[in-house]
């Protein structure tokens, strides 16, 4: 995966890139848009485009249950199918295999489980996932990865982790989109020698990319931000790191000073459709009653369309009576935000200054 | 209300007027789309404006239980309220209050009744009505009417085509929003002479426009145009007549020759959100399985968003996965073809050419 470097923090390990893809180049650090299904939800693409959202991910598994691979493929892949012209990250399918998937039962070979939309059977492999986001045509693709719930016993996360080798070595033989980078995905819970094993050896399979996954699954902060100082010294320095599934503003601020250069979170989409708002003096609720009249935009330092055309008083409206125009306009907000915080932490980065940055994180309303 | 005539139809009533508001004119035959609770489901203003829609209806009885008249006061109106920088009409409340509200008691001076939404009790007149909608600024108000359920006994219709007549006089006297037209509203069920008594008193209080309420209620499309062709012949040739609550683009196009110029309904919103589509070919269900890998645009007549950039793959797959972007790209499909369907009847109104215009209704798949 060709990059180049934009800066480096002298204080920590942050770092500014840019990688290269089939559709266009990821300046990072970088906040991947959740667009599960293929859409982000009530969203059009030119719009989460606007707001300075690089790149989004698409779920395997849910594309794989509906509308199914193959509709994608006639489409001619995911971007042409959903519009979406900038690059696309594709996500195995692993993790919601083993969250939302019902009577799951792994073997070596796959996961047998059932569709959590019609209860139908359904067997997914290494093989499999590969074989559909070739399909989906998307820039970055992961591996299929056993991610392990939080708490899990030693043994249980030590036999995962060989599982999850075995695994990427058949995700990376069954891998043949030569447009497509496939990155390996570190696992090993909250057990730091697991994690170094985990790293070293997906380091030997190979991959242009590496993600550290099975966090942010429920563990406190420090734990999530010790295995990722404990593991980044066990991937090569010349490739991206990815955490998956973090973070807020704060989460990811602290990780990517440890070198992490890719986050991926559902955070802003669900915040946002359960009214909560990321905005430059932290927290905000709208559904507060003492927004009823306020005639302030949302953010006065924010240049999304939620800001600069309507007022709290009006976006409080749309929210209590349930208007789908509320729940779009506050995801555009919070994904703006998201946008403009990794653009201002990337010029802190290349400026010398991240050692200065720091969120407002809270005061709700 | 000052107008322009820009043509008539020689073989009908049909007329084509421009009519001038405080936020512009309105090129009749004009369609308004439902923006009840003052948004469009899911749209952003400019988007529907782009869609060719001259015109919204918001109602006096949602605005007034939530947010509370207060609130779009304090922002300065509905306009301002909800970014919608053209004309706006406003529904007097008086169909909600009939067809929503609980435990209703109607006496000469109002209307008690339990909000739909919290059950506490309420109290609307046509002095609250008419105060309300003169604070919400719009540029079109309605009169505070009693609507009769459909069938109704002539008893009670006479009765309330008199009741009708008083708050008729009274929502003028309180009416005081120099910059906004009063229009009376004609009831009187299905009864020619009621109908024709309601006309004319209505017209002898003397409003600017006349609204047909009480139709598109459950009766046959027969009887509604049996009552619109007794009943217009006793509104004013210079005046607009607007009939309430019609309806798909056949009925609409058999009102406009019977010499109606103005209609609202909530019908290609609704069906939108039902997935249920008006196209140049017909009626389309979008869930309908053989569109699961139809690589078509909705309809290849159409220059909609929805039509320009995705497929009937993608918006059956948005459907089914219920997402938000799906009901927000076939509403707008569905007013795109409203307003086209206008402008094309307007069209054919000044070559007249109207009596060779058809609706492609049915081929429902």
């Amino acid at each position: 995966m060709r990059f180049e470097i934009d800066g480096g923090d002298p204080h920590s390990l942050a770092r500014a890139w840019r990688l290269y893809t089939a559709h266009g180049v990821l300046k990072t650090p970088v906040f991947i848009a959740s667009a599960t299904h293929a859409t982000i939800k009530g969203l059009a693409p030119e719009e989460v485009a606007h707001a300075g959202i690089q790149v989004v991910a698409v779920n395997g598994y849910h594309l794989w249950l509906r509308p199914g691979i193959e509709v994608i493929r006639e489409a001619g892949g995911v971007h042409r199918f959903m519009n979406w012209k900038r690059p696309i990250l594709s996500d195995s399918g692993g993790f919601q295999v083993f969250s939302l998937a019902r009577s799951r039962t792994i073997t070596r070979k796959g996961v047998r489980f059932q569709s959590h939309i019609d209860g139908s059977p359904k067997f997914m492999t290494p093989e499999s996932s590969i074989e559909a986001q070739n399909a989906l045509g998307t820039d970055i693709a992961m591996i299929f990865d056993e991610c392990v719930a939080y708490p899990a016993t030693r043994e249980y996360v030590q036999a995962s982790v060989e599982l999850t080798l075995q695994w990427a070595k058949r995700s990376k033989a069954a891998h043949s989109n030569p447009h497509q980078h496939l990155f390996g995905i570190v696992q090993g819970g909250a057990f730091e020698d697991l994690r170094r094993r985990s790293a070293e050896e997906t380091v030997k399979i190979g991959f242009p990319g590496y993600a550290l996954g099975g966090l942010s699954v429920g563990e406190p902060q420090e734990e999530m931000l010790r295995v990722i100082q404990a593991t980044v010294p066990y991937l090569p320095e010349d490739r991206p790191r990815y955490v998956m599934g973090v973070g807020t503003p704060a989460d990811m601020l602290a990780c990517l000073r440890l070198g992490i250069d890719i986050f991926d979170c559902v955070l802003p989409n669900k915040n946002a459709r359960h009214g909560t708002l990321f905005t430059s003096e932290g927290v905000l609720k709208i559904k507060n009653a003492r927004f009823r009249t306020d005639q302030r935009p949302l953010d006065a330092d924010c240049d999304c369309d939620a800001c600069r055309k309507y007022t709290r008083a009006y976006l409080r409206h749309l929210w209590m009576a349930e208007e789908p125009f509320g729940a779009r306009l506050l995801t555009l907000h919070n994904l703006r935000h998201y946008a403009r915080f990794m653009e201002r932490v990337r010029e802190a980065i290349v400026a010398g200054t991240l050692s200065r940055m720091h969120v407002a994180e809270g005061r709700a309303d």
